[in-house]
């Protein structure tokens, strides 16, 4: 068993193409040898949103802190704390800040391998202009 | 994509034996389509507890509200928000309300087959007494 504070977890900063003012914390993953899937955090800064992209595998999401809109495909859903969201494999998705505080959400996502085919919507760098 | 506020999820009771004073409401699972996992948020009222036992698949979990402790096989640890604890698969362990407040906390578990073992640890019962 392996017990933490996400404040004892250090942040780091998301690079992804198509990200802006995105860290992450990895609270739980391989590193603890976890067999199956990852738990991260992720911060959004305002104005801020992760890449609107496409994948494989899934994510459930639960917001923590924050107002925001999650893309879902061409739709614009808002999004606050005590929302849950499940993005099944191969949903268009984008998580945005659209209020003036941090916003936090917890992803779960299942140990992905190298090399699985991410793609980015071309439109995602206009999106968050 | 599924979005949808944990207030709108109904909870049901924890009926496992060794547990007392329980709830849980399915954030997102096989009803949804997940491949994987699942994300569940427990609710344990002041006194209560989680069965003390072990199961040959992991936990991750993330503490939302109230104060707590978790049982780590002989140890007994504190609990808090923002608290991340990985179980491991066959780690003995059991969540127990130390607050006067209801303790919260997601748990999230990889889709397990029916007829997985658990094993309850005997004195389980005794310990929230």
């Amino acid at each position: 068993m392996k017990l933490q504070n996400l404040n004892e977890v250090p942040s780091q900063d998301v690079t992804m193409e198509g990200s802006s003012g995105c860290q992450v914390k990895w609270l739980v993953g391989q590193p603890e040898g976890a067999p199956n899937f990852a738990m991260r955090q992720f911060e959004v800064a305002p104005g801020g949103f992760t890449p609107k992209h496409s994948h494989p595998y899934e994510h459930e999401v639960y917001v923590q802190e924050g107002q925001g809109v999650v893309i879902d495909g061409d739709q614009e859903r808002p999004l606050g704390p005590g929302d849950v969201v499940y993005v099944a494999p191969n949903d268009i998705h984008q998580f945005r800040n659209a209020g003036p505080t941090p916003l936090k959400f917890l992803c779960i996502v299942p140990h992905v391998p190298k090399d699985t085919p991410v793609t980015l919507v071309p439109e995602c760098e206009a999106v968050g202009k």
